[in-house]
């Protein structure tokens, strides 16, 4: 069944002889399958496929788009969101909060969050969809066994349960395992399966995608390219190092070199359409030092793309340039194109919405668990 | 048959009943198939091991020291080695020649090497082994697949049809994948299955091992922590790019710093023991250098263990206080301990023996086939 389910939500096949080709099963036992599939309600018809060249039409098939589905949290430092995600990856209900989260307590932060998971976990239901699971994004680092957040510097967290108050069944990850997610899953390119994901909101997040798996390291701290020491006599850092790539590249030193005070990455932007040289000059010496720590990355890593997503996304136009010129300079071993640095589609909402996708994807990764409670 | 001779390779157990309790299988299955493993020559009976706290002392089993066995063979820049190791892993024969390879005619090269090859493998079958396959360590890119060597910059090779040269079954691994894999198979270190091992000859070479495999990344060329960069408006490297690990730390940089002009790697280490002050300042840098270049893989992977091996490891009283304190100001976000930093036991030889083993463990990975051909 998660085979079958899998090879759907990839997109690849529609009607049950292509699922059968795909997952190497014989046609009698997926449409054995997917009749218990569709009478629990996670697959739908969608009436008859276009002729293939043998044989008569088959009946296309999709995931089911008012099932179950996940609820996404996230706690930004500035904002609070909450959405809600079908089995397909729709967003179908999305709610945000403007909140000024750093140093604020954490239980009145979560409260808040409780509220707007609440809100669209009832919007969600009211259309019919039901909701599996909750998924939390945090821009820390995550006790995943225990729902907690051993330490987010940027909210001022230190060993916070975010699972006890907002319910044992929830998830906490990091945000930027979940944008990482989010690409490999809904990013749109396919065959994408080993990247470096990068993405920014005050800190540098980072998180490697490997064959189709989120890469954690042996303690689960992988991905901390925003540490990695870019010139290593270089600014002091929060971390207490010299010269990390947050010294250069965080939202923080951006905004500094650019010499902007209030309005953050949108006011930046703003600044850099308009060609201001300040901004201009603080984004390509951004990237270019984005450019150094990566291609560190790329020669260790060797992976296939590297993914700019994130609120990073929409300064990519003026980013790109010094991250792929310092990246031609110093990963020569092997051809590395310019195109292998990709900026996502799914820019500042990549992280909500990987939180919420991954919560649904638990029916698909298990969907006998869920046929066996709402089979017919 | 492949569990219970991983079982045993490990050296976790001994006895049928410790096999059966480890791989999980019933005491009658173990029974069955090490008879079969005994009678095809992969295991021997040692007597009784001493008895347990309940019911009849088990009798010992081993890996067969006279059984199959792997051949290896190793390119350097100022050398030619062979040798032949058992299923134990222990070296049975070994031969080794001092060639300057760096600019010679690869068909020259590979002709001494052949020579060499044939000689060990000749001992073995004298000594009642059965080598079973060769694979040779070079220092460069490889192109596994077909059996070549993309590029080795430090013996000016281009597209060199290594198996085709030394036999089509032979297999062509990069030397500084091979080194890892001999630490993560023989290196005594139990339990270390993510780590970052770092040697070197003239270029810097490193392999990432990951949850007990090598990591090679989308394209074969992870591990280029020589081209990770250290100061990006460092010294021009060889590849190109300024500031590159190699500069800083490669053989022929530290000789340089040192002012060490001939002699190599030994006339350093004999000058760093004379208190040479030279000597002490460049692998004083050399190491702060590595740690700056590990600081970055570490805060991306978080392996368990940094370990150093090949000729580096005869350094390491002078490179590692310099690769420590790097490690310990960069990475901050968790704990990183000075002791996580390992120098290999395995030393110079990694390489070779890691070849060498790699044959011999098609046996341990496939051992039915060796059964079907050799079993009563």
């Amino acid at each position: 069944m998660a085979l079958v389910m899998r090879s759907l939500a990839a997109g690849a096949s529609v009607t049950r002889a292509a699922v059968a080709a795909e997952v190497g099963l014989t046609r009698a036992t997926v449409s054995t399958l997917v009749d218990e599939l569709l009478a629990s309600g996670l697959l739908e018809e969608r009436g008859a496929q276009r002729p293939g060249t043998v044989g008569r039409p088959g009946t296309a098939l999709a995931l089911s788009g008012n099932g179950p589905a996940g609820v996404g949290a996230e706690v930004g430092v500035d904002h609070l969101a909450a959405c809600v995600v079908d089995l397909r990856g729709k967003v179908r209900c999305r709610t945000q909060v403007p909140a000024a989260n750093r140093g604020r307590p954490a239980p009145e932060v979560l409260a808040e969050l409780a509220g707007l998971t609440a809100q669209v976990t009832r919007e969600a239901r009211d259309r019919g969809l039901l909701p599996v699971g909750t998924t939390v994004a945090v821009p820390g680092l995550v006790g995943r066994d225990r729902g907690t957040v051993l330490r987010a510097p940027n909210l001022g967290w230190e060993d916070v349960a975010v699972a006890a108050a907002l319910g044992q069944e929830t998830v906490v990850e990091n945000e930027a395992n979940l944008g990482a997610l989010a690409e490999l899953w809904l990013g749109g390119h396919p065959r994408l399966a080993d990247f470096v994901h990068v993405s920014a909101e005050i800190g540098i997040g980072a998180a490697l995608v490997v064959e189709g798996r989120l890469f954690r390291g042996a303690r689960g701290f992988a991905g901390e390219l925003g540490h990695v020491p870019v010139r290593p006599d270089g600014p002091l850092c929060s971390c207490g190092a010299h010269g990390c790539l947050e010294t250069y590249a965080g939202e923080e030193a951006l905004l500094r070199a650019a010499g902007i005070g209030a309005g953050g990455g949108p006011a930046l932007r703003a600044a850099a359409e308009a060609g201001d040289p300040a901004a201009l000059r603080a984004l390509e010496e951004a990237g270019a030092a984005l450019g150094i720590a990566l291609s560190g990355a790329v020669n260790l890593l060797d992976p296939q793309a590297v993914v700019v997503g994130g609120p990073l996304a929409a300064l990519t136009p003026w980013l790109l340039p010094g991250v792929r010129r310092e990246l031609a300079d110093r990963v020569t071993d092997r051809q590395w194109r310019a195109e292998d640095v990709v900026t996502s589609r799914l820019g500042r909402d990549g992280v909500l919405l990987g939180a919420a996708y991954s919560a649904a994807r638990a029916v698909l990764d298990n969907p006998a668990d869920w046929v066996l409670k709402h089979g017919a």
